[in-house]
């Protein structure tokens, strides 16, 4: 497994950011790491996964990254979604175009597989340069839709937080199949007025989810509208597990 | 309103006990508070309201109520709910006979007003006593059948923990309307897999609160399973907006 860095690290604030592309299945798969200056060793890491018609560098993943590098000295890494941020396809310009798109991405057979093998790949790679500490995982809506068949698929990932996602879409059948071989710790977040994911969707999801180490926070507000407050207990739910 | 003292205080680890009893419409209402050894002046107050078949001194509320202190410099009380505690009745000796008792007296009319009559004396009195410091409530279940009233009918109450409740039972048309009166942050319990209380009347009372500021916090296992984990988050809720 190979890792290229792009560009030159940056530093702000004692978190360093770091571009870099790995090769997988002939795909480059495009991300970003963020480590502390002066890291401990072994590091642990959580792998953020972004939701739909966002990128690796969204403003709340930059935020919780440098969060939990600053506050608990976890490093975060985070790669674009199919198509989206730096694996667009020319041709799509509007945010419009970005969703039709996705949804015919979304329902090709496959492409939950390869995003499993992006994160793992990405994984071995990271773990090579930054060493093997725990890994986490955090990611809502797309970033559960793919990041619950990953956390499934691979026992490195120790704990988990999920959302804004139910047995929905067309992934339905797997993500409920895939929740069964969940055995981390999950926090798994609902927005209560969700105009995207149904209610019974989302209970039918953390029903199905085979840990016993799991929770449920549930916020007022439409899909995009998780608190602040709700932040924070992802970040020292991970913080707890991780460090 | 006048409050007796019953027996002397009794301190442990910074934490003074003391027992007492307050007058009310002619009913005799036992309560404990737990306060710190070297207050801060105005003190907090959480007013914590027991399950059904526990009483004022169930090993979960002296432990809520001694972190409160300890950890947080805020007082705590509890009282026995009807026909709890010392208010137990002559010729009930079983648990058995106590829930027959209970779910009578809870048909009667005018129960929930008699305890939220109840809760107010106690805080005009424990507000003479220990000033007019800012004030929660806590309980769960019949906690919550009793103190989302309360809650809805006392503006000194500006944060409460709730839940293990429904609209569900004698109180379901009233809690739900009570509920609309709340305008405090609530914390709001949910145990997933509840053999008491349905899931869809906790979705209901939970949709039915009128603040905006809620979250409802789901946990697998059985009515009486809160986790150790949740029981921290309601202490660190409270704190976040009393302290």
């Amino acid at each position: 497994v190979k890792l290229d860095w792009l560009g030159e690290p940056v530093t702000t604030r004692r978190v360093t950011e770091r571009g870099f592309r790995v090769e997988c299945d002939g795909r480059s798969v495009p991300g970003l790491v963020w480590t502390h200056e002066a890291p401990r060793a072994p590091q642990p890491l959580v792998l953020i996964g972004h939701g739909g018609s966002q990128d690796k560098r969204a403003p709340h993943i930059l935020s919780l990254a440098r969060r939990l590098v600053r506050h608990h000295g976890i490093a975060a890494a985070a790669i674009d979604g199919p198509i989206h941020g730096d694996r667009r396809p020319e041709g799509i310009e509007t945010i419009e175009d970005l969703r039709a798109e996705f949804r015919r991405v979304w329902n090709r057979a496959g492409t939950t597989d390869e995003m499993v093998a992006d994160w793992k790949t990405t994984l071995d790679a990271l773990q090579k340069e930054i060493g093997g500490g725990r890994v986490g995982y955090w990611g809502l809506s797309m970033g559960t839709a793919f990041g619950l068949p990953f956390a499934a698929a691979e026992p490195r990932v120790s704990v988990a937080v999920l959302g804004l996602m139910g047995t929905f879409g067309p992934s339905a059948e797997r993500l409920r199949r895939d929740a069964a071989r969940i055995r981390c710790p999950v926090l798994f977040l609902q927005q209560w007025n969700d105009e995207l994911i149904p209610r019974e969707a989302v209970s039918d999801l953390f029903d199905a989810l085979g840990t016993g180490d799991k929770r449920l926070h549930a916020n007022p507000g439409a899909h995009a509208a998780v608190p602040p407050e709700e932040f924070g207990s992802t970040e020292a739910f991970l913080a707890r597990h991780l460090v």
